[in-house]
């Protein structure tokens, strides 16, 4: 409980080295720096939601919870913005019945940042506050303690954090670069646009799960410590592990496979996802998080790629429909067209995608994989011509996919798998796996894998095995594209690549 | 899609050595090895789930794939037992109109676990058809296609998986024991025990994450490698990290704490959590799946602690209505208590649990940490007493707990620390954590912990930092104790321990 100025551990805690308040204060004990909350008590205080101060609470009495966003004195006034997530509300200490000068001022010098318990009447504004969201109300303090105190020096202000970088080109302003952003990502995860973009995430993971689960798959939760690399040992950490060693999972692709092979017929899995690749570009982590899926099938791979296209869409719409108010707070700072896609999903094959690079000027083999330049050339040829930005690819050259990948029936330079792509960038990897042990073998010897490495994988498919397919999405890629940002550190939470292992 | 016996791939790959069927066998398109499923074709033919065959559908034709559960031949007939999750059903290939004497061979001879497609009319049965869960229906078989061939030689015999094992010694009848199992991992989860204990597994994540969507709590993706050891270096696992090495978090506790101090307020994750404790008992993994909450409070850490044994309530709730099916399929196999609770939940301080103990005669000191022994005594006198299998205790002597914990404000020997309890086994701890960068410096020296190691976590609360509280639950333990069950590794699908890291 906040306790008055002067009392308790407040009076060794002033935010800076100001004189006590004098004997003649005859607010003093209306603020202060109350002693750390240690759950010394339950009160029945109420603290309001600054979200909820409208014009409905006009001449309540209320206490409010914030942060000191901005403050600012002048003559014997100080206004304070206080902030709560993404809300704020303009508060006002003037001398007064309520607050003496010494308090005023108390209330001035409190660094921005800190947490303070306010009680106040909420009051009609005269004009609509510009800069906080409740614009139509204020809050007269009549009593102001600090709860906790933030350091002076910011390493970072949330206001330049949130500026467009096209405005702070154009004006000089100061914004705030990747690297500050992410060593001070506590401070950085405060602004208006991370919160939007770390509380769509959420949504994200929620309707992957919930569209699923409509559909009837099951949870599995997969190791991450695994004995053998399961894709021949490239790009995979190893971890010492007792007097031995074993790799991180690149992905759960195996343990997806055994669930099937078990009988779970459709199962899905969000975790992280390690990947040991130097790759220093806007996309690649070392670490993410991985939306995986896989299910067993009647008679063809589409009945998967139907499944997985829907559950896109599903999240796609539900963003929508849930997340708005992100979305737009998120375009605030970093404008971008909304969305497209279409119902059902554009499917194209492969031969197709060629045909338009081509016809677009691009030289390219039959079975030659897409390179990143010509994925997003791609995605503008698609948009022009389908109007979506979202769509599949179909019938991957046999040649540019991984050995489990089944060959198409008709033409055996194809295979059936595919990839889906948002705005231009592949978000999802997947294919018809092979289920049947004796052209999985084959297919490992042609691609040079040592069996002994992968026995055990091998094996999983002898003891009866249902036609499969699936396909990994990257969570992180799919926040940055559905949002139209351009890097993927703007949607890890805590970023991983090869030169950054902190926070 | 299947082809008949004698067309294509089917040709060369009968389940056994047999002979070609004969010119003269009247059904010879009637059965055989399909060509391996390649996504050939999409046709429009309809499979009809083993649940879904019952009276209503008497004297229908259907198509079913399933696995062959078991298969006894007697004179002109062969009884199959087809087998889809945990629902069963009888088929009968009989000499006759449909049937050859050498498909009733064929069908007699196929591999246990092997999945078939079958085409038969459901009959009903003249009497219930014990040992399937289809009772009063059978299925008359008109064709019958191999789709995957299982080996002939299955590891282990999932009758003998099933078998309760207190029956297994009195009958003398097999049992597998866990080592087989889990080796073999891919056919024991195909048990109805184990489809039942993954399934709801799943249901406690869904119903845990569902919960605290209700309340308001925003999901977090954090970081499994970083790059210091977060509470000390114990126990920690190391990964080789491009040119440098990191180590794999033991707990996403800073992680939390730094979103709390990120303003998201309310946030949980669930994720993998690794333990590098050479422990081999019965409930230790070196990886699990952690259940986390953090949460910012206002006055006091029991509004969090409150949420929190809510959020299992519920959960125990959900899992008693839709998931009875399954917890009666597990206690076929392993009989148990129905789980029991509060409402709401039984909440006993420290000091009145070591008082119970004593009662009972057990010698301890105030200050000591509960014993596994002591823990599981204090479950059976805390049943007796109170009739809860799920109870929280609080205040735990500070010297027991993390630096990080706060001290209780009133005895400085006590903390605002808790543990949970289901059935006599711990499955969260947790605290109110100190959110004062000062304070927290003190513990951590009071301690012996390097401040240079940790200055990061400290440096976290340095820009004002609401109070906040949390825990940590172990999801295999709570699916273990809920069920009854005496071994974590029943409960993790692919688990690992200092013994174990396949497959």
């Amino acid at each position: 409980m906040p306790s008055a100025a002067g009392r308790g551990q407040g009076k060794d805690r002033r935010p800076d080295n100001e004189e006590q308040p004098a004997a003649d204060d005859y607010a003093k004990e209306r603020y202060g720096v109350s002693s750390m909350i240690q759950s010394q008590e339950k009160p029945d205080r109420v603290l309001v939601r600054i979200k909820d101060l409208t014009e409905e609470k006009a001449d309540e009495v209320v206490w409010v919870r914030g942060r000191v966003h901005t403050s600012r004195a002048k003559g014997k006034q100080c206004f304070l913005v206080l902030r709560q997530q993404q809300f704020n509300i303009q508060a006002l200490v003037a001398v007064g019945q309520h607050a003496s000068k010494q308090m005023v001022k108390f209330a001035a010098n409190i660094n921005k940042e800190s947490i303070v318990d306010v009680e106040g009447v909420v009051r009609k504004a005269h004009q609509k506050i510009g800069g906080c969201t409740q614009q139509d109300v204020e809050l007269h303090v009549q009593r102001i303690y600090v709860i906790s105190l933030a350091e002076p020096r910011l390493p970072l202000q949330l206001d330049d954090a949130v500026r467009p970088e096209v405005e702070g080109e154009e004006d000089g302003r100061a914004t705030v670069n990747q690297d500050t952003r992410l060593d001070n990502r506590v401070i950085d995860l405060r602004t208006s646009t991370s919160q939007a973009v770390f509380c769509l995430q959420s949504g994200i993971c929620q309707l992957f799960r919930e569209t699923l689960i409509r559909k009837g798959f099951v949870e599995i939760q997969t190791p991450k410590i695994i004995s053998a690399a399961s894709e021949g040992g490239a790009n995979v950490f190893t971890v010492s592990y007792f007097k031995s060693s074993a790799y991180l999972a690149q992905s759960p692709q195996l343990y997806k496979q055994m669930c099937i092979c078990a009988d779970f017929e459709k199962v899905f899995c969000v975790g992280p996802v390690f990947r040991a690749e130097d790759s220093n570009t806007h996309r690649h982590l070392t670490e993410f998080v991985g939306l995986d899926i896989e299910m067993a099938f009647n008679y063809h791979y589409h009945e998967v790629v139907d499944e997985i296209a829907d559950t896109l869409v599903q999240i796609f719409k539900g963003l929508q429909e849930r997340f708005q108010a992100e979305i737009q707070m998120v375009n605030k700072q970093f404008p971008c067209e909304p969305f497209k896609f279409l119902e059902p999903t554009l499917r194209l094959e492969y031969r197709e995608a060629v045909a338009m690079l081509r016809e677009a000027g691009i030289e390219m083999g039959d079975e030659e994989d897409l390179s990143t330049p010509n994925e997003k050339l791609l995605g503008r040829l698609v948009k022009e011509k389908y109007d979506t930005d979202f769509y599949i690819l179909d019938k991957y050259p046999l040649a540019v996919r991984p050995f489990y990948t089944m060959p198409d029936p008709v033409n055996p330079k194809n295979s059936n798998s595919y990839d889906m792509f948002m705005r231009g960038e592949e978000i999802l990897s997947g294919a018809q796996r092979i289920h049947d042990p004796q052209l999985l073998t084959e297919r490992a010897k042609h691609h040079g894998i040592d069996l002994e490495k992968i026995k055990a994988y091998i094996d999983s498919f002898r003891f009866g095995a249902p036609p499969h397919a699936g396909g990994g999405i990257g969570l992180e890629r799919v926040t940055m594209l559905y949002l139209g940002l351009h890097n993927v550190r703007q949607t890890s939470m805590f970023p991983r690549d090869p030169k950054r292992l902190t926070p």
